[in-house]
């Protein structure tokens, strides 16, 4: 599928990120050097029953497994590192990110018991490794809605590519510094080759609002609630933001108890880590909680996207173990819906309410990524020959090529992609070649890649009309039913309450064997077939559904 | 549960509408006469797999069936009048209507054989009618996101209740004329015992805008794509908005074709009752539109929520039978996401978007529900010595009862009712007095309420993990299994690829069958119970998975 490589070209090729939001994964090569930016995760559509987690399909990866170098990672979030887990049982081969981000890479390793076999470099801000003979990887300070982020400048015999990872321009941060524009502007003198731009905000105009913002209307939330128990809930990979929290809660003289797992354990990797400060004696345990009064605690937790099994649901549905809800609580929810969660979080607030619960949401938030302003100031600032915009849904990768043609860029110097697409560039052109092996593998419990589509079909169909199971033993040398036809029937009706119907199912399928036996159809594949377009008619036209129906025969 | 009635109390029970939103319907009692505002249908939840929609439960109504005098209905939507062909099969009472209100009712009576068997009474805007010997209603004129809108203002023994059903405050707007404001400052000084009202749009601070904003937006985008085809797709009851994009058209000399069966049916009842006018030579079919140029048509259609199955859909996927969406097309999104809806419409948007249309969303949209500041003229105007909020999710209702309270009523004037709350009003009085049943009735297929929550949770079941069966005959007499066992699975794994894994878990039946001979296990329940044990412990363990395990035993 894809032409013999010309000599000195480089090759990009995006496996995930692109015309979807998540699993973000994209491939360089150049000759014998491979290495990969990123390895994300996905939360399953809707569509996708069932499903716990999406990942990218790395088949071409792992035919060109001694060509690879390494993982270089952008930032700790999960659909940039979520799917290390699942790629590294079968591509064992060096990770490479900051100090946070590597931490929780770590977390996620312990857990899957595989810290000890993966290796890890932690690389610092500014710092540049080498992989293999052909590329340098610069890691240049960023900022985004977790610390420690980096945009990468890559150097290759071809050029240099600037990927920017996700990210935003916040001048006024509360971890590190400003995204080092300084660097940007100097590798943007050195004839950047290519441009790749996170595209997530490119619709929304203007600038996204400073970390900064969102503490200030903490300390008035604090300020006008002096004598009610405040409860936060935010993103656990937040760790500015949870910075924020703790401060006005110091500043107000509360303590702080953090809740759900997640948040747990990214607050203790990124205080080990130095990237959270919280000071002495102002963390508290969950079971202590009871022992302050309302004015003396504040609550970081999980659940601020309604997550049905994350501490804020559990305390609105009264189904958390230590906390309860009370009138005059006040709840901040530091997040915005992502699209898809929107009735899940609303249903929370709902019930938040019937508690007598504050809820606040307005202005409790800001962004990560990057709007038009600020893509303008990158793309001015780098000023790429060529143009890929990354990290959107097509929309927003359209959006995006408009914004740069906006600025002056050829509309033929940009190249819209689409995963598994081979992007090839050379100092004076940059084409698609060809197409990899690409897609959604789809992680159900421990199985990677074993649910597809014939099994998701069914699961939509039980799942709409249930199913009806059709049983009867024959015996071998009469071909005579010798027990049933009995019918079972699960997700379709209430059986009880519609005895009438599955007794006249049980006639309707008698009948199709009689009319078997009347024309010597023995074959059981003739029979089922029978059965099953007999009763699939009558229950329709009775019921004006179409459970799944499942013949079954046996033989003594 | 209701204690005896106090004579010359009026009682509202909401049956719908309350901690939600949809299947709208209210209950007015005083001594022997009842009457039902509205009758509504909601879209199923997320959870209730299969669902086709959802309608109010009316046992209380039935019990009373002797009272119900009649069912008022205040506008056309389905979520005010979609239940009505489930309430008539039970509940033959006349309706009333404003005309174009019974225009759309009867197209649904005829789809359903209900409309010889129904009473309709047209009701005027500003006409009286009288229903039993104790409600007068007044049909006030509103408006709303459809034409031909009212509010209610019920006279009875115990006082005025003004329900002003779905509204905004509309100052120029397309059909009709604004809100009868006039007539409503005249009720509000005849001492009105309660509002009820309109929760909808409680959050949002200022004014709703007016429908003529988006006809001026058509307008610009027509003359600034002057030799591009046009669509626009938007909600097919909102019938000031077709008027807009076909004057729009006229103004442009273009054709205007109208796409998808619900549109077509409105439109058609719309222009025949004089709510639409459509100048001659206007509209062309669908089958037209190839005969004109681009720059000589507007196509008008349904999909505006991404719903699958809807014209705009369609033609995003290549689905539809007569038009090609191609590069170039504008196509005009007039309409929010309901929420739920945001994943699917962006979907649809991307879709589009890659067939080179241009998608327009901003501006091309107004919401038909009041927001803060037109609901305090309401409530300033009507000056109730009572408040009940409705229409809305809880936290909407509780948004609704401050902002009453900011101007000046107090709480204890003021019920956050739920469902099936009986409200007792005096002349001064409020209060809840009792329950009575109510709840969500499903609706799947010609079924109405014979799916519960047993179905539905084998459907979720389903859905995640999908089904092991397991098949065996047992011989009478010995009680030796004689066929099988065998295991037979959907929506579980693809059975091809997991081989092995199904030949273990036969082995682990027949371990378990071997089990029960040795200790004499002979009781089919029993049998069941340990197969299914051990085979849900063997799935789970190799892949954390739990299909529904379906043990089936016959007997020759």
């Amino acid at each position: 599928m894809i032409p013999k490589k010309a000599k000195s070209k480089l090759r990009i090729i995006p496996l995930g990120g692109l015309g979807e939001i998540g699993k973000n994964m994209t491939l360089f090569e150049y000759e014998d050097d491979m290495f990969i930016v990123d390895c994300g995760l996905a939360f399953p559509e809707d569509e996708m029953l069932g499903i716990d987690l999406v990942i990218p399909d790395i088949t071409y990866v792992m035919k060109n497994i001694q060509k690879v170098r390494g993982i270089v990672l952008t930032h700790g979030h999960e659909d940039h590192i979520g799917a290390l887990p699942y790629v590294l049982q079968e591509l064992n081969v060096p990770i490479y990110g900051t100090k946070l981000t590597i931490g929780l890479v770590e977390n996620k390793l312990k857990e899957h018991n595989l810290l000890r076999t993966t290796e890890r470099i932690s690389v610092m801000q500014g710092e540049t490794i080498k992989l293999g003979s052909n590329f340098k990887i610069e890691f240049i300070r960023s900022n985004h809605s977790i610390a420690d982020a980096v945009m990468l400048s890559i150097w290759t015999p071809a050029g240099i590519v600037v990927h920017t990872g996700d990210f935003k321009v916040d001048f006024t941060p509360i971890s590190g510094a400003t995204l080092d524009l300084h660097r940007l502007a100097e590798i943007g003198r050195k004839k950047v080759l290519a441009l790749m731009a996170d595209s997530t905000n490119v619709e929304r105009p203007g600038y996204t609002q400073s970390e900064k913002m969102v503490g200030a209307k903490f300390e008035d939330i604090f300020a006008n609630n002096i004598d009610k128990r405040i409860m936060v809930a935010t993103f656990a990979s937040n760790i500015d933001r949870v910075q924020q929290i703790v401060n006005a809660a110091y500043k107000y003289k509360r303590k702080v108890a953090v809740i759900g797992r997640s948040m747990v354990n990214v607050v203790k990797t990124a205080s080990e880590l130095g990237y959270i400060t919280i000071p002495e004696n102002t963390l508290i345990e969950i079971n202590d909680v009871k022992r302050y009064k309302d004015d003396q605690v504040v609550l970081i937790m999980t659940g601020s996207q309604g997550e049905p099994m994350a501490a804020l649901s559990r305390m609105a549905t009264s189904d958390h173990k230590q906390i309860d809800i009370k009138p005059g609580d006040v709840i901040i929810l530091s997040s915005t819906p992502i699209p898809g969660n929107e009735k899940t979080v609303s249903k929370v607030v709902n019930e938040l309410c019937k508690k007598g619960a504050k809820v606040i949401r307005e202005d409790t938030h800001v962004s990560g990524h990057a709007a038009q302003e600020e893509l303008k100031l990158i793309h001015t600032l780098i000023k790429p020959k060529y143009f890929i915009p990354v990290h959107g849904e097509y929309r927003h990768l359209q959006k995006h090529t408009e914004l740069a043609m906006e600025l002056g860029m050829k509309r033929n110097n940009i190249i819209i992609p689409s995963i598994g697409e081979v992007i090839e560039l050379g100092p004076d052109n940059i084409k698609v070649v060809g197409n990899v092996p690409s897609g959604q593998v789809l992680v159900d419990g421990l199985g990677v890649g074993d649910v597809g589509n014939i099994v998701l079909r069914d699961r939509k169909h039980l799942s709409q009309d249930g199913l009806l199971i059709v049983v009867m033993t024959l015996e071998k040398e009469s071909g005579m039913v010798v027990a049933g036809p009995d019918i079972i029937s699960r997700g379709f009706v209430y059986v009880r309450e519609a005895e009438n119907l599955m007794d006249e199912a049980k006639a309707v399928v008698r009948k199709a064997l009689d009319r078997c036996e009347d024309k010597h159809i023995v074959e059981w594949s003739q029979i089922k077939t029978i059965v099953k377009d007999d009763l699939r008619e009558f229950v329709w036209q009775r019921t004006k559904r179409s459970p799944m129906i499942l013949p079954i025969i046996m033989e003594v």
